[in-house]
């Protein structure tokens, strides 16, 4: 697996362009993140949203469009809609949202008739590339599933390990996070960490390691599990830290992403195509690496049906 | 209001030293940090615990420790007693956890007999200084209170705003952290900032400005903030985070010790006399500056007191 944004916008370009449906592109960020993605050979986008605005944000960045790839669309439900559309009738390769909200975004990518779901459970998982640490360090769910119930927990584990799994990593190191390392009935995570690591165990959960309850400390730094006497395959070194409810998680991934000094990225998992889901306050370089690993990713998935 | 570790110290040092009793003083890191303390003037510690073990971890830091200010204390709930008993009579300015277990000294910080406790609610603030912050950025209660109810949230905030008045912060700027910013009546976070920060708006919390549901971005960046449209007194420049359960606020604050290269310090807030808790994996220089920050905290204490 990639271990820097370097190797994986490598990986990413060893593939051919891939056609991104782009839901309101009159975002400026995004339209920055779209021409460098698009120069660097990653992408060739759609444009569905507003046809003046998107020209004028588009000029002012010296962004050539083609007419051929901008469709006028109205109103956030119907670009929306049409981006969706373009990637389930096979006219493009990932949806990615612009400056609509993501709830609108979502609602089409689920929608029975033309959404894009083909597992039970759809799941977001944030990369960031902290200098502090060796490796990627990964964030699942907080971003999408607000208070899972443990079946739930497992399938967003699942949506993880099969991601890990495409990219090259076969036994991501998983760390159930907890405010601390020791079961107590009165906080749920902590019980949550001992099923869920139980389960791994017991192979109910299969293609990686994981172990909870497990404080950020003890999951990520290896001094801090030894001091905390951890014995474990995943405590100190975590690849993907697991959280039981988006609370825990978001907060944790914005203060990294704030004030670690890291770019981060992002994936949706369970749909049959990537979804791009950055946020309006995200950087226009955090925009592009998500366009990378997602192109990465639509490559990975390809390649596998390809040999199915 | 300190704005730094430096403002910090110089005016914890502008008190005489304070007697600290330490539970369980057979750890490095502690020694190493009353060491400090010491040398600086801040602090004359009582050590309770394991004699012999005490005088050679000091004998390896070159710290001469008087005989008269080693009380030899065999278990951790024997030193814990004593420790909190030397507070509760007066021989003791300060409680410090040692090497023994945060449990089994709350458990005698709490004890009504000879215990501390002097408000409702026993709570824990964590402070840091990040290099990219302008100020401290605190946080609680990531420390002590599970999953508090809105009574019991009323209280961790009156705490706080008791701390902050009292080291010179008329009105600190407090965030309600949520996973977004609008509410949603599947997010209990997200339904307790708006309630807590209409409490404040109705007089109902005092001495603060309370403004949420904010993410964590929308707190402390006013780019963040900008790009949401949100217009608050809080949002981008929080002086302190409240997190609605203990799950939210561990994990985030660990991810700005371990990645946001500051130091971190704790107070713990509804006894009569400070209580110092930190955790083993801690460095001996966050160790210090908890002293620190006690010390400054024992004083204002002691000031008002006098005032009267």
């Amino acid at each position: 697996m990639f271990k820097n944004y370097d190797e994986m916008l490598a990986e990413a370009k060893s593939y051919s362009p891939m056609t991104v449906a782009v839901a309101g592109a009159e975002e400026e960020s995004v339209l920055k993140a779209l021409k460098r993605a698009e120069e660097e050979g990653l992408v060739k986008p759609l444009f569905f949203g507003g046809k003046e605005v998107i020209l004028k944000l588009a000029d002012n960045l010296s962004y050539k469009i083609e007419p051929s790839s901008l469709i006028d669309s109205g109103s956030p439900e119907i670009c929306a809609f049409l981006a969706v559309q373009a990637v389930s009738s096979g006219k493009a390769d990932i949806v990615m949202k612009g400056g609509i909200r993501t709830d609108i975004l979502m609602k089409a990518v689920l929608n029975k008739e033309y959404g894009l779901r083909n597992r039970q459970v759809v799941s977001h998982v944030f990369f960031i590339k902290l200098p502090d640490y060796e490796k990627f360090l990964a964030l699942t769910d907080g971003g999408i599933n607000i208070a899972p119930d443990l079946p739930t927990q497992v399938e967003i584990i699942k949506n993880a390990v099969d991601f890990y799994n495409l990219v090259g990593l076969d036994l991501p190191k998983i760390a159930v996070l907890a405010p601390v390392e020791t079961v107590n009935e009165k906080i749920p995570s902590t019980l949550y960490g001992a099923a869920l690591s139980k389960m791994a165990d017991r192979g109910q959960i299969k293609g990686c390691l994981i172990d909870g309850p497990l404080a950020f400390d003890n999951a990520i730094s290896a001094y801090s599990a030894k001091e905390k006497n951890i014995h474990s395959k995943v405590a100190g070194s975590a690849d993907l830290i697991f959280v039981s409810d988006i609370d825990m998680g978001n907060g944790l991934f914005k203060g990294l992403v704030y004030f670690g000094k890291g770019v981060p990225a992002a994936v949706v998992l369970g749909t049959k195509n990537p979804v791009i889901i950055t946020s309006r306050a995200d950087s226009s370089e955090c925009k592009f690496f998500s366009i990378a690993l997602n192109v990465l990713y639509a490559g990975r998935l390809r390649d596998r049906k390809l040999s199915e």
